[in-house]
């Protein structure tokens, strides 16, 4: 079967380290709302960061339950028959009660993992984040402990008779790709870009 | 200001239309779920499909509100202070209450736009849906009345005293960049492989 659920731990923490960003789920007023977000994990805990101002994160104070998901498209599955396109993907769904991160060096470590989860290599350079940042941000864990992923992969599965048609059928791979860095106009003009930079790529 | 909400409606198309797939929210059993799945759009009609077993689309027959996110990430905004960090992303959230597609022409006229969402040109080349197919889906229509765009653009908006600093800033852009088509190997031999394939790109 081309289509499988996972519970293995390592191919569900490659899905989540892979990808750029998460959608998180959760009840507002009785209605689902779906915002995307930074993720990272660290171990087996999910951390996610915002505004505590935002819709999102005030809502997870109330230690209600939340769900994020994480997609990566691998391809598009051309099959046939129309009825039996699909997409190449891996994907990891994970459900739980997110936690308020108060502790001052869970926070740094998060906040760094997330840096670091983005554009790997870029915290020692960056300018370290004040005390006043810290606080400013609100950081939620989540454990990874209800966690599974899902995954397509392989060509297309078409109907026995279809086979003989002449149709093509196949798939077209899809990456992220990264293009030539854009330089900030006001950077100081003796500061080269970074390999992390120029070399940038996912995976990483 | 690099970040802001629209209401534009040709943005808001167009984002829709250039996103591969989107993440649907909804509650079930009290509980918030994503779920990643492809969609298209007809006009002022959001589509979305699937198998009539799938949790998502059974817990639709509720008529119940859903969420539906699309978020293109555009690129790694890298700032010379790790708080501010971004990214520049297009996304949209619609919120409304779906409708089970039951007309057989509207049901057989999403199909054929999810196939085209997804590698334009292909719908005319491909085996056509069978009657039995076309039942064996559901098919779920959601208005896009409540729907709306955010984004950001732009370079890294740092701190005043920090544009002095000696660390390199700017963006990384991300494109979703598709590879040599992959050809099933039980393809017939005189079956050449199609521009739409050999020539994919996103946005089309």
């Amino acid at each position: 079967m081309p289509e499988r659920g996972s519970y293995d731990r390592d191919l569900i923490n490659s899905i989540l380290d892979e990808a750029l960003i998460c959608h998180v789920g959760f009840v507002h007023e009785g209605a689902p709302v779906v915002i995307p977000t930074i993720h990272a994990r660290l171990g087996e805990t999910l951390y996610l960061h915002g505004s505590p101002a935002s819709r999102m994160l005030r809502s997870m104070r109330s230690g209600d339950e939340i769900s994020v998901n994480v997609t990566l498209v691998d391809g598009l599955v051309v099959a046939r028959a129309a009825f039996h396109n699909s997409m190449n993907y891996r994907s990891v769904v994970v459900f739980g009660s997110p936690r308020i991160v108060t502790d001052t060096q869970e926070k740094r470590d998060a906040l760094e993992a997330i840096t670091e989860h983005v554009v790997p290599g870029r915290w020692a350079d960056s300018r370290e984040m004040t005390e006043k940042e810290v606080k400013g941000t609100l950081v939620v864990a989540l454990p990874l402990t209800e966690a599974s992923a899902k995954m397509r992969t392989g060509g297309p599965g078409d109907e026995e008779e279809d086979y003989d048609l002449a149709i093509w059928a196949g798939v077209i791979p899809l990456t992220l790709t990264a293009g030539e860095a854009i330089v900030d106009p006001l950077l100081r003009v003796d500061v080269a870009t970074p390999e992390y930079v120029s070399e940038y790529k996912r995976p990483v």
